[in-house]
Parts: structure tokens; C-alpha cells; sequence
């Protein structure tokens, strides 16, 4: 529902007052006919979207997928198929292309980093890096891709970072407030930047620890002392080269910013003829 | 204004019911001052819109900017002290750099391209493939960056494209239409491949013609063509490699959907001390 | 998409809680078959937002239009015939004929002004002076009527106005400065009150000439010394009286305040029997 | 609260995506003084809802009202002086003038039809005929020309038409199921276009009687009739010429939906200069 | 219509970013069958509510209610049945019985009262005293359980309190500016707590006069005092116990804010089966 | 910020068009001094709502608080202080007091519950079955009066009931499917209605386990079998004759529904005198 809202508010961005050329030029009885192509091979991610977008101009425009969102496909795929009078689907085009090359390009480079860590047990997570106002489809896409997704935001997750750490006077008294005064359904983070930190979180009984920018030998030794007693997570400047190191380490989690904070749009076209 | 109730959704998306750690963890009355810094060289933009999400979550946290948007910072420059209640400044914290950490992207990438066409006249012009609902603040960076603006949505400009051509029986036709019903304030612009296509344009009288994907060669003979009669707009998958050769060809405007459609987050980090 | 919620807003405004008097005497069974005629000589314009309005009421509420927007109707014609529950058909009268008088009103008078230039190039335009909240509405009803709209806002048009001139030191400086930061898409108007102000105009490149207050004989001058290097517009107290005259002097537009500032509803009623 | 909304729409109305022309031809920094001068006799209405309008934009505008709403002004009055940066003032110019020419408009033709009552005791109402959207504020208007207001909308006033009569078996049966289902807290008013009608409404126990299109000879009759029992209130097409013959016939109140149904804007005008 | 977007955002708050439990836990298309079935004697309230609730979640849930808003069932009674897909008849369970429970409740409770004066003339009220966000529908369940309703708000009838009282500097004075201010549609209520009270308002021609916490005998004397001149109504912590007493004393309306202050959920269940 | 927009509702839901009686009756100078007084013994609850809702009508409102929320007052006691202009405090009073009656209604109720199982570690939390829209609002009464917060929603805790169960296939699935998709930030939560279903859940390794409707022996028995592995939850019915019993067998969280779906209003009175 409050996706919804979310649409009509990227179609008035786009349409204003209305789309003049289109008013001005074509028929209002013309019809269309059109494919969206993938033109690289990419994750596809967002037809969902798509249909809705269109759905909120017209109740006559009907877009039928070839493919669902999480399908790897190559260059050249036809990826949905529609139909319908040219003045929405001319309108739409743009908004509609807008989601689904930025999704799609999140997925594809997802399931990239995912490939990265093959055969390990780790998951790939996303973070809070997000568009503003995207967050949620954004998420969706990580999952598309094959990744999972860490807390969406402030309220559903409890993590104590270094400025949680300092105010409540170390890590020991910070995990016993939370225990105290967080819903109980939520599992306490703690972040570490050594394996002092690691030991003190562990033995106040954190029930995950994240690693912040340890190199990969460091990380192998965190979760040794872990034993089992808490999910260890990887974070802190992930790339592709050095992801498979990492998830050699043996831990659980590896989250990676770059999943959202850049997105680069795959390259997606709606090629149509107007009948 | 509506600014305003755009970053309310971004940080209602990121806070929920609330940012449970910093409560728990954090007594009400700890005091706070940061430093947002540079992590790279890049060019700074979204300063105001920092200042307002944290206005919004309290008036009692005070943002001291050591630079202004478009200004180009070298890595560990300083861009803004803050100061002010822990609580409204962790939780406002990741909303904050989520804005000026994409918006010095796009600020920075757009000085990159506008650098490689030094010297000729061409402006560098953004597109319409932004990111859903920040295309005010996506465009106002590229403005930051030194670039310049293409029409903000479909009802401020005129843009026939082939679709348009299509349906209206060819681009004398269409122009004629677009002269005889769109608001007399507006220029029309054609989109046209080839010069002949050029050539009607500027017989149909065109006000710009868009250059769709041509080479460099066949651009500098469409602005021959044209003889200063319309603005000449390259577009189509521009680049960093082929963009000085196209600003050569004597064109007016070069429009890059890359400087939104793809954006790496500047890197930026908040440095803080509770005191 | 913002009509719909327009709409809702204006029917929340008349019918708040409910209608009690309907609900209190009208079974919720009753069928209702009505009439929407014409009180006198009429240009029509609304049908669309009044099928509207009775659809956000209720599913069952059939409208049959006998006329379309933009046809000159003579008085005790029918313009829409309409059946449905007794229930939403009464809760909604008043606000579907809000909507319809006010805008067949301004329909109508647009109409009588564009007789009045019969055989003169000139377009006439509205202006910005429309009622708040109701600018889309009211600038298609001038649309509706023949005329042609100026922009629709602060934002899809450059109007250098006596204070933007003073503003920047002279016609010159203004234009210049507008031709350098302004979207290459959007023309150039300039307000002048006489003759060298429209020849500084004229030489500074600017695509629009306002004519301000000036009387047909200048307003001739201007356009010959324009020579359609420009479009010339007049502007200033456009009354029935004195159009001929100024369309006479040969100007492109005539933009009348009055269109939209001075609404008399056109006199429409909805007669209905119940079942 | 409400109202601060619909300012903010009407603002977004006019201003969409900025200002341009202000914005590249006038430095920020540029002060303004001006003054709201009345260019005919008028009585004012709307002075806070043009301070608001400027509030919304800026809160360095400020402006000093030099007469107040409700007060009678001759041509060339200075209502208001305004000062403040030019950026605000040019963006908030036409928003305001639009309410305030509107709202004046609306308070002189009430404050003109009260005059040709002078002596009666009728009061002039205002009906539910209102622009959408500006309900609230047409009807302040009414009080501030010297009107009453009669209901607000449906759900404040049970107001019995021919048509619910019809649906209800009669106007006893429709008074009857009014006092049993109605709140406690409205007054029942009839509509009647004739005498018989209006005794079956005074002894079904009516407390307010609608004379609905009747002349003066039978509207006298018709307060005969009643003596006292119920208010009485004339109704249908009153224009200036019989009104005082109306209200000589000892009518309680005359209902006038030309008040706000047909909206000439008052002449004022901003006469501003940059410092 | 204002009734949809309060559904949404009671969803919303329930549902966040989606039903994690059932995403993860039941396949999308299972399907399910269920009984809403009261688990006490009870009087149904808010089956659209319900219907409305799911039918905002998917268009393939079908409800098919048992009883209607209003019906008196015992304990084991099938209230109604649903059928759909699981996911939205899991995601919506929770709301949708929130309110039902709670509207049956407040029903349920007037239902008691009203039997407590059976015979007697007096209409059992509401007040103000409701639930923030739910005026409209708790007025709606008292009217369910044989109540009237009382004003809806501030603007819908005129109640003289104490406090106005003393501003205005006594009854009769308070009544005179009401009635020369306050529209003329709609009654004046005063409040009374001595018979001297009683006997000023009436003689200042209150519509309506508020019993202010008087015992019985106090109000039968004010009900003879007034003789039909004026509706009583008795107001003042109405408890069970004391309601035929106070009817008895043949008053036109017993107000109870109990009603809707204390709210005790009906016990209402849904039980299902997936299929 | 969601909140400010939701008590705007809650003030235009009671003040619509406007306070008519206050307007008319009340000079718009006068100004007030009020106490809030506690006129039974009761927990407070909702201080700064109330400030919030007369900040919301008037910036010269000013409230003094004589307590906090969470204070245990007796009846008798003043709350809070407040002065102002007259309108805005009349406006909002009623406002004011339905949010604080039942806030501090919850939080009395909390209390009592709380003191049923002192000694005991086990802690009284609230559920899902609160108000729609006031959900937040509850849930910190909740907390004033010394409980804890369950989920605040479905998507901020994984609870697997019975029909989560039967759709997965049996717990140790239904855990294995959420372990696997879920995000793992959040605990997962089984309920189970008999020693088996607890002895499966545990082995599953479920982090929390809901014991619903179990008697105090049986849960005492589970208690034993967890032996620390997991948090007991005991639910179903719980009243303040068996809450000793329950906390007596060792859970580590009671939730009780009627905490928030049955509210019975704190009795709070606001005591004013004009000046």
C-alpha cells in the first residue's frame, strides 16, 4: 500500500502537468505494442514494479513477463511483453525503466558477489546504505539477487557500535542495558574492531558480533574464540577480491554497503511500434 | 516544502518506531560533536538538506558547514562540525549520509565529465533517468558539479522522439502539431539518427535537435547543417573516452544519462565523541 | 492521480461526517434517474471530473454524457443523463456541480473572447491568476473554451518581469543571464512597457515579448519592429471592448487575466426523480 | 492546521519545481520593500492568509498590515506594507493576490447586498455554492463582508429538499424520521414553494422553513403563516435589484449563492523595489 | 473515503515491512478457510470494517458475513466466514479483529444501558470522550447498540460550558452572542448544575439544557421547570445503576461517556484452516 | 514526526470547522490558568502529548508538568499546570484528555499487573491487540507503568503459531524455513500448547517459546524441560487472580492482551478559571 503512494509520487515527478509531446503528437485511440530487452546479461528484478506503474496510468495497459524477478538472463532476453493505448505506456516508460534498471542492476550485482563466496557458508547481507526512500525495494532486490537481508532500519535490530559502546561505558554494561530494555525478540549486535572486544561481547552473551574491518586472519581467530556462541558477521569495505578470503574465515555474515550505497542501472529498453 | 516532508519519509523509513540501541544505550542528556570528513576527493553537495534532516529531528543540534556545495575537497578535508544532543545526532546519522554521500557522488562525477570537455562550448546536461523521487536533488547536484539541466519532466519541455515521429506521420507533421497546441513558452526539440532526418528538423523548424547516437564525424556535419538555425544536443551512451572528441564536433549540449542513472556514493564519514 | 485526491478533499469539505438529511430520509434502496441540463447558452466543461466525483461515491452510479467538453450547447439541453442509488447521487450534487458551472463558466466566457479576435492570428491565453487549488482544472476549461495556455507555472517558463530587470541592471544583463542558466528547453519572455524596452529585448535574443499595458497603436509599432524575430504578446486589462483592436495590431498572443480571476458559474442543474 | 496544508498545494500549485526566472536573474541576497495596494473601493479579506503564505516561504518576510479584514478601503489604500529577501516575496506574489483578490472580492459583493437590506433584520447568508476546496475560507469571507454563514456542509444542518421528500412519503413523514434519527443538536429546515407546503412544515414541527424561488407577496404570506414558530429564509436567484423588496417581506434570512458561486477578484496589486 | 486511509494506516502499523512469519512459513498459495465466531454474548459492530480490512490486503479474500452490525448473538454464534489466500488473511487477522472486538464491545455496552431505561423516553447518548482517530466509528457502534449520538465535534453544535459562562459574563448573555453569531442551523445547549441555572437558560431560550451532575429528584424538578420549552438532557457519570432512576425522571437524553471512555473488547475469534 | 501528524487528526477530528461556542462566546483576549488533576489514585501517562496537542493550536499555551509519566499518583494531586489564551485551551482540552485518560489508564492497569508478580523475574509485556492507530502510544503506556514491549508488529519478530505450523509442515520445518530466511537479527518465537510441541520447538532451536493456554503445572513443566535454553512466554487469558500462579512457574514473560484491548479511561479532570 505505501508502495503505492511511492509510485504515483515517481509518476508525478516525472509527469507534472502532463506528458505535452505525447498529447500533442499521438492519437489518443493509437495502440502499442512493445518488449522490454535486456541489453546485457543481468538479474532481472522489478516487474512487478513495472506492471504497477503502468496499472496506476491505465487499467488497459497489459504487461505479460517472460521472465520473474531473480532469473539470471543473457543479452538480447525479452523480458516482458506489453500491450495497450500509447498514452500510458509512452507516460510510464520512463518511471518504469527508472526501477527496473536500478533494481535489476542491484540483483546482478548481488548475485556477482555471491558467485564471489561460492561453496562458503556466509551469507551475503545488505545495510542501511540505502536510497532515501527506496530502502524496501532496494532490499527486495538484494534478496532477488540471492542475498539476504540484515535489519531495515533502526527499530527492528539492536546494534551497538562504538558510540553505544563509549556512552554506556563498555561493552559489558551496553549489552546488560539492552538485555534489560530491548523487546526480547530482538538479538543484540555488538560491533569489535579486535579480539578483545570479540571475548568481552561473547562473554556478555551478544548474540551476534560484527567484525569491523579486520583483515581475514583476524577473522578466523574471532571466530574460533566464538565457538558457536554467537553469529560472527563480516563488515567494513567488502569487495569482490577480497570477499572469497573472508568467507574463508568461517564467518557467518559478510555485509556489504556497496550492495545499494552504488548502484549502477542495468541496461535495460522498452523497444515498441505503435500499431 | 515538499523537501520537507521527503526526508520525514526517509527518516521515518530508517527510524520506525524508533532507534532502539541509541535509547537503551545511550543516556537522554549525552552531549555529542562530530566532524563529517572527506574520505576521498570529491566534490560536496547536499550540506542543507544534512542541516535539515537533523532540524527535523531537533532543534537543538547545531551544523556548522566548512565548505558549500560545489566546492571540490580533497580526502580528509573537513566539510561540517556538528554538535548537539547523542540522540537526534545518531539517529539522524545514516539518513544524512545517505543523502550527501550520493549527492557529492553525482556532484563529483558530473566536474569529471565537464573537465574532459574543457575548452569547447558544449554544456553537459543531465537526463530524466534519476532515481525515483530524488530527481530535484539528484538534478541540483548535477547543477553543483557544474553541469546543467535538461527539462525536469515531461511537462516542461517538448521532446519528439521517434515514437512521436511515428504516430504523427513524420517529423514535418509532428513539429507542426507540437507549434500548433503546446504552450508557446516551451522550445520543441527533435530527436533525429541520421542528417536528413536533421535536415527536416530544421526545415519543420525545430528549436533543438537531439543527435541520437551518431559518431563524432556525423555530429560535426548536422551542426554544419544546422548553421546556428537550432541547439544541437549529443546524447546517447556518453562516456568519458569519446566525450571530448563529440565536444569537438561544435554540438551545444552533450546530455549523459550516466550522471544519475549510475552513482557511487562519495565516501563520507561522521566522526563523533560523546562528551 | 492528484485529481483524485483533489476530489476527495472536496467532497470530504461538503460532506464530513455524513449526509444526514439523505441518510435520514431517503432509503438506502432508492434508485434515482436525473438530468444534468443547461440553464442557458453554455460552452460545457467537467463531465469528465463530475463522472469522477460520483465514482469515488459509489460503483453503481452510471453517468451518461449527451455532450462533450468543448461543445457550445444551447440553453435546456441535456448535457449528461444519470442513474444510480438515490444515496451517493445526493451526496454528491453539489459538489459535481461545483465543479461543472465553474468550469463551463470559464469555458464559456473564453469562448466569447476568442469570437471577439475571429480572423486574427492571435492565440488568447490565460494567465496565473487562477483559483488556488484549481489551476489544472481551470487552465483545460480555458483549453476547453479555444484559448491556449500560457505556462502553467513558476517553473515551466521564463518571464523577466520590471523587478527581475531592476534586479539584474537592465533587459540586457537579465536575458544573458537567463540564456546562461536557464534549461535550454524553456523560451525566454520579457515584460516591456515601450518601445526601446522592446528593442533592448528584441537585440538581448529574447524569445517572447510582453507587452504591457500598451495601447493598439503601440502595440502595431512593437510587432513591426519584432519583424518575428519574437512572438509578441499583449498584455493588461484584456477586456470584450477593446480585443479586436489589439488582435488587429497583429500581436501572436493575448493573454486575459480575467479568464480565470473572474469566474461566474454557468447556470446548470441536475433534476432527478427518485424510483 | 488544515488551512497551512491547502497554502502549502497552492504554493506547489504555482511554483513547481522553483522559481526560475527569479532565481537567475535576482541575487539571493536582494532585500524588497513593497506595499498591497487596493486599485478600487473594496472591503479586505485574506491579510493572514497572506502572511501565511510568505511565512510558509521565508520567515524573514515580514508583513505589517495597515487595515484589517472586514475594513471598507478606498482606491488606493495601502492594505499592507510587506519587506523581506526578493526571493520569497517574487515566489509568493501571485499566491497571495490570488487569495487575497478572491477572498476581498467575495467580502465587498457580500458587504454591497448587505447595504440593500440596511434596516431589515433579515441576515444575508452564504450557501453551499463555494469554489472546492476553498469552502472555509469563501464562507470567513462572507462573515468579514457583514453575511452570516448558513451550514458548513452535509453533516452540520438537516436541510430537507424535494427530493428527500419525495423519497420520505411527505414532509411530515420526512420532519417525523428527522427528529427520531437526526442528532438532538441540529435544527430541521424544509424547502417549500408554496403555502401548503409551508403550513405541513410548521405543523410537522419545523424549525427553519426554505422559500424556495417564491415572490415577495407570497413570502410575506408565508411569515404570516408561521408567526414566530420557525425562521424563515429566502432562497433562489436574490440578486441586487430585489432583495430590499425580499427582505421587507420580514424573512428571518436571505440565502444568496451568487455570494460565492460567481467570484469577481478585487483589484490589488504588489508595488515592490529592490533595495 | 477518510475511512480507507485510517484502514491503511492501522495496517501499516501492524504489518511494517510485511508478515515475516507467514512469508517465510506458508507457501503464497495456500489457501484457507475461517469462521469469525463470538466467544460471548454479544452485539456485532464493524463487519464492513472487516470486509474492507482484507479487501484492502487482496481482491480475492471473500467475506460472507452471518449477522449484521446491529444483531444481537449468543456465545458460539458464526459471525462470519472468510475464504482466500492465506497471506492476506493472515497479515489482516489482527486488525481486523482489533476493531471488530472493539466496536462489538462498545455496541454490546450501549445495547445494556439502552435495556437499563427500557420504557422510558429518554435516547442514551455519547459524548466526546472517544477514542483519538476513532470518533466517527465508535458513534457508528453506538447507533449498532440502539444509542444516539450526541454532536460530533466542536463545530456541529453549540454547548455553553461553565467556562463560557463566566466569559461571557452569565447565561443569558452567553445565549444572546450565540444567538446572534452561531449559524442558524444549529441548536444552543447550555449547561446547568442548580434549577436557578435551568430557569435563566430557558428564559434565554436555550434549545437544549444540560443536567449537570444532579441527583434524580433534582432533574424531575428541572423537567417540570422547562415543560417542553426545552429538550433536558441529564449528563454527569450515568453508571448502570442509576440509569432507570434518572430516566425516570422523565429527561430527554442521558449522555455516558463510558460509552466510549472505557472500551472493553468484545472476545471475538477467527478461527481457520488452511486447505 | 508521525506523531504530530496523528494527534493534527485527532485535533481536526473534534475541532472540524471549529470551536463555534468558544468563538462566539469568548472574548478572544481572555487568557486561563488550569490545573490536570488526578481525581482517583492512578499511574500518569502522556505529559508530552498533552503539551504536544496545545503546541499544536497555539505557541502561547504553556504546560507545566507537577509529574512525570510512570509517576503513581493519588487522587487529588495536580499534574500538570497550564495557562494560555483561552481558545486554544478550551480547544484542545477534550483532545488532551482522551489521550491522557487512557494513556494513563494503560499505565495504571500495567502497575497493578506488575504488582501481582513482584519477586517473581518474570515480565509483563503487551501484544498486538491495541487500538488501530494508537499502537506506539500504548506500547509506551505500556512501559510507564513497568511492563515491556512485545513486537511492536509483524514485521519486527518471527512468531510461528499454530497456522504457520500446519502450513510448514510441523515446527521443526517451520523453524528450519525461518532460521534459513529470516533476517537474522530477529529471534524466533514458537507457540505451543503441550509438552511435546515444546520438547520439538526447543529441538528445533527455537529462541523464544509461547506457552498458550497452558496451566500453571504445565508451565512450570516446560519451564524445566528448557532448562534455560530458550525464554518461556506464558499467554492466554491472563488475569490478575492467576498471574501469581503463572509468574510462580518460572517464565521469563507474561503477556497479558488486556493491558491495551481492554482500556478503562484514568479519571483526570482539567480545572480552569479565566482571568
Amino acid at each position: 500500500m505505501q508502495l503505492d503512494s511511492f509510485l504515483r509520487a515517481a509518476l508525478d515527478e516525472d509527469i507534472g502537468w502532463g506528458d505535452i509531446t505525447t498529447e500533442v503528437c499521438v492519437p489518443a485511440d493509437t495502440l502499442i505494442v512493445g518488449r522490454f530487452v535486456a541489453k546485457e546479461d543481468l538479474v532481472v528484478c522489478g516487474l512487478d514494479i513495472v506492471r504497477r506503474v503502468f496499472a496506476l496510468l491505465s487499467d488497459r495497459v497489459m504487461l505479460t513477463p517472460r521472465a520473474a524477478d531473480g532469473d539470471a538472463v543473457t543479452k538480447g532476453t525479452v523480458i516482458a511483453d506489453i500491450t495497450g493505448p500509447a498514452h500510458p505506456v509512452l507516460m510510464g516508460e520512463r518511471v518504469a525503466l527508472n526501477f527496473l534498471e536500478r533494481l535489476s542492476g542491484i540483483a546482478t550485482r548481488t548475485r556477482d558477489l555471491r558467485r564471489a563466496v561460492e561453496g562458503a557458508k556466509a551469507r551475503v547481507t545488505d545495510t542501511r546504505k540505502t536510497t532515501p526512500g527506496m530502502r524496501t525495494l532496494e532490499k527486495y532486490a538484494v534478496r532477488a539477487g540471492g542475498g539476504a537481508n540484515h535489519r531495515m532500519g533502526l527499530s527492528d535490530g539492536v546494534l551497538i557500535k562504538d558510540n553505544h559502546i563509549a556512552a554506556s561505558g563498555g561493552i559489558t554494561a551496553a549489552v546488560r542495558r539492552a538485555k534489560a530494555a530491548a523487546p526480547h525478540t530482538l538479538k543484540i549486535e555488538v560491533e569489535a574492531s579486535n579480539l578483545d572486544q570479540v571475548a568481552e561481547a561473547l562473554n556478555a552473551g551478544a548474540d551476534i558480533i560484527m567484525l569491523d574491518n579486520m583483515d581475514a586472519g583476524m577473522m578466523a581467530e574471532a571466530v574460533r574464540l566464538a565457538d558457536g556462541r554467537a553469529l560472527m558477521e563480516a563488515s567494513g569495505n567488502m569487495g569482490d577480491k577480497n570477499l572469497a578470503h573472508i568467507a574463508a574465515s568461517g564467518v557467518d555474515l559478510i555485509s556489504v554497503g556497496a550492495l545499494t550505497h552504488t548502484v549502477r542501472a542495468a541496461d535495460i529498453s522498452l523497444q515498441v511500434e505503435t500499431m
